[in-house]
Parts: C-alpha cells; structure tokens; sequence
C-alpha cells in the first residue's frame, strides 16, 4: 500500500523538484515532512521532473512509509491536514488517496499538462515577479495569430530532437503533443501544451520560437522543417522557467483526486 | 506642474503605503527613487492610506520635483521607463501624465474600489500566500445568497461607525458605498465594494462580518441594524490585510491615465 499525492508548489524558492544534495527542493521537503510525520523515512516519488523555479499547480507523489502499517495509522484524506504543520508554505497537499503497490506515480503517466504565463504589458507587474515572464514587446492579434498557425505545426507526434536542451541524453526524442495553443487573455499570453511526455525543456523552448515567430524570426509555416531538422540550434530560445507551469498530469487508468 | 503616476505595489514587504520612521513603505520606496532620478528630493502625496500587507492594483501619487524645471528632462510617458532602475520588484510605475497644480491626488478622488479575494477551499494555496485570505470553512450556494443579500444592505449612504476600527479619530463617518458585491468563482469569493471614500478598516470589516452572514452568526437582513447601532462590537471580525486590494480611483474631473 502507499499513498498517492496531489501537491501544488510555488517553484520560485526550490531548486526544482529532484533532491540534490545540500539545495532546497520539492523532494527534499517532503522526504522532511513525512519522516516528521510517520516517525521514520519514507520513500517519495514524483510523476516529474520540474527545473529550479518551475511550479505546479498539480504534481503527483507516491508516499510509501517505511512500515507498510504506519499507514493505517493516517488514513488517506486526513493526510493532508496531517502533514500541513510540517510543511513549508510554499507546498500544499491538496488531496491524497491509498493505491495499489503496483501503481507508479511516473510510469502511469498517460499525459501531462503545461501552461506558460507571458505577461505582456510594457510595465512589469510587482504581482507577477517569479509567476509569469515579463515580455515587453506587443504581440498585436496579427502576431498572435502567426504564433497560434505555427503551435498547430507542433501537434501530433514528432521527432521533438530540436526542441530539447542539449546535454539531455534522452535517446528516443520521439513524443506526441495533443494539443498547443497560445490565447490572449488582457496583458497575458498564455500558452497550454498538452502531450504523452516532454524532452528536457520542450516546452520553453516551444513558448521561445512561438514568440519568435510573432516577432518575425521564424514563418508561421516553419515549425515542420525546424522539426525535420533535429537541431537545437534551428529553434528559439529558452523561455524562463518562472512563467511555466505543470498544471495537470493524467494516468492510465485514471486516478479520480 | 506636476506628475500623476498611475502605481501598482504587492503589499506584502511593504508597512503600508505611508511614510513610517525606519519602516519600509510605498511612499518612503517612492522618495527614495525619484530623489535619485531627479537628482534631488521630490515630494510625494498618495492618493489613498493602506496598511501594512495590504496591495494596489492602481494607486496615484502626485511626483512634485523641487524644482519644476526638473519636469521638463523626462517627459511624462518616459517616466515609468526612467524611474524602474531605481524601483524595488514589488512597485511598478504603469503610467505617468503631467497635471495643472491644482489637482490634489487625494482631495479630487471621487470613488475608489477595492476587491477582496478570499481563498475558499480546504487546503492554502501556496501561489496565495500573503495574497488571499484562506477560509477553509467552505461558504455553500445558501451561504452566499445570505452574504449577498446582506452585502446589499450596506449599499447607500449610511453612518458606518459600527465599520470603522477603534482609534480612529474621523468625526465624519457618514459615507456613500456604491457597490458591494461578493460572487465565487471556482474557489475564490470574490468581494468587490465601491464607494466616495472609506473608513479605517470599513472594507475590512465589511467583509468580516459578511463571512460571519455566511456563518450564521449575523442575520442577511441585520446590517441595518449594525449600521444604527454605531458600535464597532455590533459587526463582525476585521477580515487579514493580505485578501485586500485597491482596486481602481476615480476622480472628479475625470483623469486619463
């Protein structure tokens, strides 16, 4: 038996969501937390990995305590008002439910949601420091619609070589993206990205070259040859980590939390 | 002449909007970067008082430089551009006009609104700390319609010395509000109140004692009787500073801004 965990974080104070040793992370945290809770260790594990300042507005964790009984001791939907005097305020568990030994919170991954926050005024916004990218040049509805052309380019499944960070070794670069679209919303653009699974920063790497696309550097239409080419350099920039956002994961089969 | 700055500051590091001896506020930040873009100390008037925690979304200072000519290097629209070096993250300038000196940014506000966001849901978020106050007691439809219909017995021009905080030493508390709503959406409450001007803490405690509608504890048609009563005991709790923002300022004769 081992609990699963919905968590939100605000990703501006941890060193993502991995443990390292002596930085500040997501993991780290919880490993705290729950060893403070049960008395004992327990194991942790994530259904992702988030970089250094990346948040998540639902991320899942399996907790598994050292004793299988200790378990019986919380039981699944007091957990996280168990575990709120021993957490930072900077994680919530939102609500945890029991699963089967079998369940892995990473491997039963069946789809991931990001957004991206762009906040696109002339003026930075004190509300938005660490939680969107302050992105000062207009993108006017022509723009907007040259970015929402070529997000389409991106969906299906493809060879995503470009659109990863180099240094990963990933080996299989294939991925399938079910859904990007880009949508202004007042001063926000906001970008949602849906797919079976993600390459080492695939989505900043999107957001950078659909706005390089508004500002004229790439043709609407030339997201399939980026792709064809499978090289890092022929995409745009890194967006920064602090306007993304992992904001749903899904499981096959479902997890109803 | 004189400046107009249209500001918006995330209340959170700040002891309130007003100049306070070896404190950090809105105004001593202000004084501090336009001395060192100008040169030479300006003098600042706002056009509201916040406490400590409290945010604004817009807020307007009057920027008057010792001497006028000193207006003449940096025109109006450039000086959201020119003073953000000098400005700490959580103040923005958002826009800036030139204005005759006779307006008096707080003497000529007609109306101001503020919203007060309420986190109503189980667990804190920790995208909302310091942002919204977290009431885990959750409001159902019925509550809400009680709030509602009380809310709108605090619409009119009333006495609001039962709203007003101890230690206050205004004489005049007869005031107009305007506006006072409360809607959910999602798990936010979202209270919204209009009005020509507030007492100490009026917002505050306006809310509070709405939540206590929804508690049961104030009947949805006892506010005028709270009203008549002209006692701060007769009303209810002063809701946190943090779900607290000023929202917009109107003035008579219109400003552009």
């Amino acid at each position: 038996m081992q609990y699963l965990a919905k968590i939100s974080y605000l990703g501006t104070g941890f060193c993502g969501s991995q443990v390292q040793p002596g930085k500040r992370t997501v993991q780290g945290e919880l490993n705290r937390a729950t060893a403070a809770l049960f008395h004992s260790p327990c194991a942790i594990t994530g259904c992702s990995r988030t970089d250094s300042g990346v948040h998540a507005l639902a991320y899942y964790v399996s907790i598994v305590p050292q004793q299988p009984s200790l378990c019986a001791r919380i039981p699944a939907d007091r957990l996280p008002y168990a575990i709120r005097p021993y957490l930072p305020d900077d994680i919530s568990v939102l609500a945890a439910r029991e699963m089967p030994d079998a369940f892995h919170p990473r491997y039963s991954v069946r789809e991931k949601e990001y957004r991206y926050e762009v906040w696109n005024a002339a003026q930075p916004s004190p509300f938005l420091r660490g939680r969107a990218w302050h992105y000062p040049r207009h993108v006017d509805a022509r723009a907007l619609q040259d970015m929402q052309a070529a997000a389409k380019e991106l969906v299906g499944t493809h060879d995503f070589a470009s659109f990863m960070a180099q240094g990963s070794h990933v080996t299989d670069t294939v991925r399938t993206v079910f859904n990007c679209t880009c949508e202004r919303n007042g001063d926000f653009l906001r970008f949602r990205v849906r797919g079976n699974g993600f390459l080492y920063h695939m989505v900043r790497i999107m957001v950078g070259t659909l706005l390089g696309v508004a500002e004229g550097k790439y043709r609407p239409d030339g997201m399939r040859q980026i792709l064809l080419q499978r090289d890092r350099k022929q995409a745009g920039e890194t967006a920064p980590a602090e306007g993304l956002y992992l904001f749903d994961v899904k499981y096959n089969p479902p997890v109803f939390l």
